[in-house]
């Protein structure tokens, strides 16, 4: 009944059937699984009941050959999964002293104890391997039984990827279910709508029937993946077609690779061994989080300020208070002020400003709702860009710090660096490295 | 074998199975249908395949009471749902005429004509209600057999929202599935975990089997959702509930609703009239931004300063130097010095501060990677104090956050305010009014 290499995946999720979460879960695992030709055949949201986990436990392990489960292993009273399974499987549930010091270990870092409930996360079931967790308290689980494989999962996000990458990817790679390397490209593009992008690449793709592509675009940004259609076709020839779209796509091409815009900025900027600053209003410090959620920002991450109202303007940036009197806070001329301001406090090579009506209050005729000005400092001289963006608060501020990430990107490109864009190879063998 | 009002969700999914697209359906249809006190009880994620449909299908529409589909009813070759249902059902498809107008009109709006593949859309299984799409071109389909009922609705959201709102609602509550009107209140702690959370809970809950209770935990915020377990609870011994868990919870509690803890804490500014400023080194612009994410946030906040390096500390805030060399930057003296110098230099009454390792570099073997340090300021003295969080850097930057807001929070609970805290049944009618 099974066919080859079939997947299933079960998520147990009241949290998700309650509609308190999207389903993150089974968008990471599919595009993980996708990235070595793999997919997912069928994906199950339950809740955390034990017999409702056990009836479709019992049908999916019949069907799959490789079955994940997440969720569940934690140390509340919904936790079942550990247990449900056992039974289906007939297997007696043993105690492991590492887990319970490893445990033990972790909670007193944080000056908590180890309470009865904790413990039930130091039991599985008999036969089964624990893949240890490294970053949370719940281990996650293997069991190997003929030709299939059951991979089960902690619920925290960060705990489940950690666990799967780490561990669960080298035993799939072992037991020869992921018989081809990971063979998928994500080339990221920025500033451009999708519809102008996928008629740029179109001739190129016509080329290659035999590559799947996938556009998925968010906040200014568009990420082409390029993937085989089935497994088998080389590599070269996918890392062929990525490097032709990064050859037709010029400037809007950001990176191989889901690298965020602010960390591509700052790889440029410590090239170039320059700074940067910020002088945020409307985006409010979501543009220095992106350039501070990079590790090793400090090199290149001067600092910033959040100026949210006029006399934080005046005092900390020196911005003149007859150009907020003249032009108003959200204008040309103060994103000016607040960019060269910001350059000189911090005394930085490069910096970026922001001033606009986020939303949903404010706004004028000439600057709706949505109206952003944004400001650059360069060793050149310094400017300001007048855009506007549809949707709500948090979109039109995301919009924003992706716009100005990208403008100076854009310019960055003009001036020449050390050592220029990595070629598709050097990611390539990057990649391998990680 | 189906237990009373039984819901199960079957959504057509390739883009979901291959990672491209998180599944909103998934949360819209849960939380509709568990404001009326129903919970989905299973959700698959299927491939667009007539044979899988088939099979998924049959299974479900044995157990349930209402089964939803979402996706498949569309134009394209992978739209394979109504065949699939009608087959499985032995149901023949008939055309609809109304359908192929109201089609063409749409069509002929944005230039397009009918051609063959579009008319899929006019066909509908016998037996089956049409539900007409106003926003795009594939109708809802609606089906009763019974007790049961099932309902198809096309997969772009904005329609699948349209149809089943105006259409699938109403249908349901005249065929008695609905009897309730929309039911479930969510009461959301900080700085708890969520096990401790339970343990307090768990005697209110034991006396209230009716009520369903489900917990979600976020950085180091729990939410815990009280709704009927099946219709026909009052509203008024779940809100009576709901305040016995205020109770119990003490300072612990920090609203009815999913209000972000940022938004509570501007709520809890404004009503004293104060403000509040920030000094972020490790958290970068993330504690400001949960600030400014706020609609009229800058009423309460005064601004914010990014240090990421020492001569901003000291150019900015005013860190002595001397205090940066014999502690180190990562320290309780430092994150007192940087609340106290951006309080002044913000003329603000309250500020926060945060200095820290949130890795993956850095740390040492007093401060390892997740250490931070969090300064407070009031009208009443500064305070430091020294927190160990777990996880990524993102997610050590969440957590820093949450626990800053959340300190701010119980300080001032412990100052008198205007108007005190929303009853429940103040924020009962708020939630009516909005």
């Amino acid at each position: 009944m099974a066919s080859p290499r079939r997947i299933e995946l079960i998520i147990l999720g009241n949290e998700l059937l309650l509609g308190a979460r999207t389903n993150e879960h089974l968008s990471y695992l599919a595009s993980e699984l996708g990235s070595y030709g793999l997919s997912i055949a069928r994906n199950f949201v339950i809740q955390d009941d034990a017999s409702e986990i056990g009836k479709v436990f019992k049908d999916a392990w019949k069907r799959s050959n490789i079955l994940i489960t997440t969720g569940g292993l934690g140390p509340t009273s919904n936790d079942n999964t550990r247990e449900a399974i056992a039974k289906a499987l007939g297997r007696k549930l043993k105690f492991d002293e590492d887990t319970r010091i490893s445990i033990e270990e972790r909670l007193s870092q944080t000056g908590m104890t180890l309470t009865e409930k904790v413990m039930k996360q130091c039991y599985y079931p008999e036969g089964f391997t624990l893949l240890p967790n490294r970053i949370g308290t719940a281990p996650g689980l293997l069991y190997r039984e003929g030709n299939k494989t059951l991979i089960m999962l902690p619920g925290p996000t960060a705990e489940l990827k950690s666990i799967f990458e780490k561990q669960a990817i080298p035993h799939l790679k072992k037991s020869n279910f992921l018989v081809h390397e990971k063979n998928s490209i994500l080339v990221r593009t920025a500033g451009v709508a999708e519809s102008i992008i996928e008629e740029h690449l179109t001739p190129i793709f016509e080329k290659h029937p035999n590559i799947k592509v996938g556009f998925c675009s968010k906040h200014n940004l568009v990420d082409i993946r390029l993937s085989p259609k089935r497994p088998g076709l080389s590599s070269k020839t996918l890392k062929k077609t990525a490097e032709t779209c990064k050859q037709a796509l010029g400037n809007h091409f950001v990176c191989f690779g889901a690298t965020p815009l602010a960390e591509v900025v700052i790889q440029m900027l410590a090239e170039r061994k320059k700074t940067i600053a910020v002088a945020e209003s409307c985006t409010g410090g979501l543009l220095a989080n992106a350039f501070t959620d990079v590790p090793g920002a400090s090199q290149v991450f001067a600092g910033g300020d959040i100026c949210y109202n006029n006399d934080a303007k005046i005092e900390l940036l020196d911005v003149p208070e007859s150009l907020l009197l003249q032009h108003g806070s959200v204008s040309a001329e103060v994103a000016l002020a607040m960019v060269t301001g910001v350059a000189e406090r911090f005394c930085s090579d490069y910096a970026l400003s922001s001033t606009g009506f986020a939303g949903p209050g404010g706004g004028t005729k000439e600057n709706p709702v949505g109206t952003v000005y944004l400001g650059f400092y360069s060793p050149l001289g310094a400017w300001s860009r007048k855009i506007h963006f549809m949707g709500d608060r948090p979109t039109v501020k995301q919009h924003a710090v992706n716009a100005a990430l990208d403008w100076v990107r854009r310019e960055l490109l003009e001036e020449p660096s050390l050592s220029g864009q990595p070629s598709i190879e050097e990611w390539a063998l990057a990649e391998i490295l990680k």
